[in-house]
């Protein structure tokens, strides 16, 4: 053994709070093989920041991932290295390397049994849809159209139904890989501003389009299509075939996840 | 004289009202002479539009020209045609021709005497700072970056001192057109909600530059650099050499004119 090789000093975990608009992306999560390029997905982007200011090959977990188009107001990842660099270091380095579309927002250093996407008890996602005759130019990639008139009451009154410990294999796409269906789902609000419906929805976790799918079948509701009492039979029924078709991923953005104070991560992701 | 011609009807004047992203544009005006070619310009869009609508060449006047990536919520323009077309037909018809960061709102028939910019009493801006130490990634495209605390109340206070009929010089840029510099400011608000400081301001008209002007001269005077009776000085001087610099264009929205209500034009744009 050559007297050259030092010991490596012991890997440190860190938690990363990332902001990102999904449009140029195909998705969170990374398609190629690790230290292969990828430009297409946020994952991978991030990762190659994050490598080139460690020194050395990164690999992130995040606490939800994110389809094609969908954006993050606050995604987090954990990571493991063991460069000495501060928190302010791996901020302004990563967001240095990163696209404009990705910014890092903080960065903590946590203990060893911190998982970003298992230590979070709850996620947060926020759908905005723009309600008038004519399509939007101005936040067109934040923003889903609807043409015809919404009652946000009515919305918001069904989705109600959903509130609470059920399985939810309504609202899950045939691709989703969960073992189960069965989520918690905290509070979910509809409401009008202007022309936008917005609508914000908090569950311990969510199934893969599980968001997207709540959506869709809440329009039919708010156009009148279906009645309030629709959501609530799309729920027991536990079929997907028979709910509304997947709400387009613009207009979706994930707020992002919340972990127990014990984690002492920034106030905007605690609970 | 051939019997197939038959006589030409007369012209109707059109009010538009226009929305846009500029991130991609090099303004509003047009670039190249009528006719050619120009995806380069708002106006080129538009009237390459409309000009397909009506089947003629269609020249449109606008109420406020905007600058290179800044947006507008609705501008107005006129414009003339003898085409046989219902407000819905030129409105949809445009806007099926127009790229996705344009679109017409409404179209309404207005009498030969209506001038999109003559006859507009006040112009209202929007401009938007986000206020933390890391840049935007969401939402980018439509605010501008200032990483440094920003006092909104002490840009507030300190604005009011532009409210009235001012010779703004110091607000102008060399490369300004307009005979002369009074314009009447008739109201300016600034506020902050969560990290994002909003200036809007309304005045009868604007100089070229001259809300980024009084933005870039706001910014030192919130960052605590300068007194809150600083903005007073720069305008009782005239002087547009010891005022701040342009601030960004992004961040800015040409909300849009205002039309006494005889013209009778939707309300967004009424007095």
């Amino acid at each position: 053994m050559s007297d050259s090789v030092t010991a490596p000093s012991a890997a440190r975990r860190y938690a990363l709070g990332v902001e990102y608009d999904g449009t140029a992306y195909a998705g969170w999560q990374r398609l190629a093989a690790r230290g292969s390029r990828d430009d297409r997905s946020v994952q991978g982007a991030l990762e190659a920041a994050l490598s080139f200011v460690a020194g050395h090959p990164v690999d992130v977990v995040c606490a939800g991932r994110t389809d094609a188009g969908v954006h993050a107001e606050c995604q987090v990842v954990h990571f493991d290295s063991a460069a000495e660099r501060s928190a302010r270091g791996w901020v302004l380095g990563a967001t240095t390397r990163l696209p404009p579309d990705i910014s890092v927002r903080w960065c903590v250093p946590v203990s060893a049994d911190f998982h970003a996407r298992f230590s979070a008890r709850a996620r947060r996602y926020r759908y905005r849809i723009l309600n008038r005759p004519i399509r939007p130019a101005l936040g067109r990639h934040y923003l889903t159209w609807e043409r015809r008139p919404l009652d946000a009451g009515a919305m918001h009154r069904a989705a109600q139904a959903l509130v609470g410990e059920h399985d939810f294999s309504a609202f899950r796409t045939v691709h989703c890989q969960a073992p189960h269906a069965r989520r918690e789902l905290q509070a979910i609000e509809v409401r009008r501003t202007g022309e936008v419906v917005e609508i914000e929805v908090q569950a311990n976790a969510f199934l893969h389009h599980m968001v997207r799918n709540i959506v869709g079948s809440l329009l039919p509701i708010g156009r009148g299509e279906r009645p309030e009492s629709w959501m609530g039979e799309l729920l027991a029924g536990r079929d997907r075939t028979v709910a509304g078709p997947t709400a387009p991923a613009t207009g979706l953005v994930f707020l992002g996840p919340r972990y127990p104070r014990e984690w002492q991560l920034p106030a905007e992701v605690s609970l």
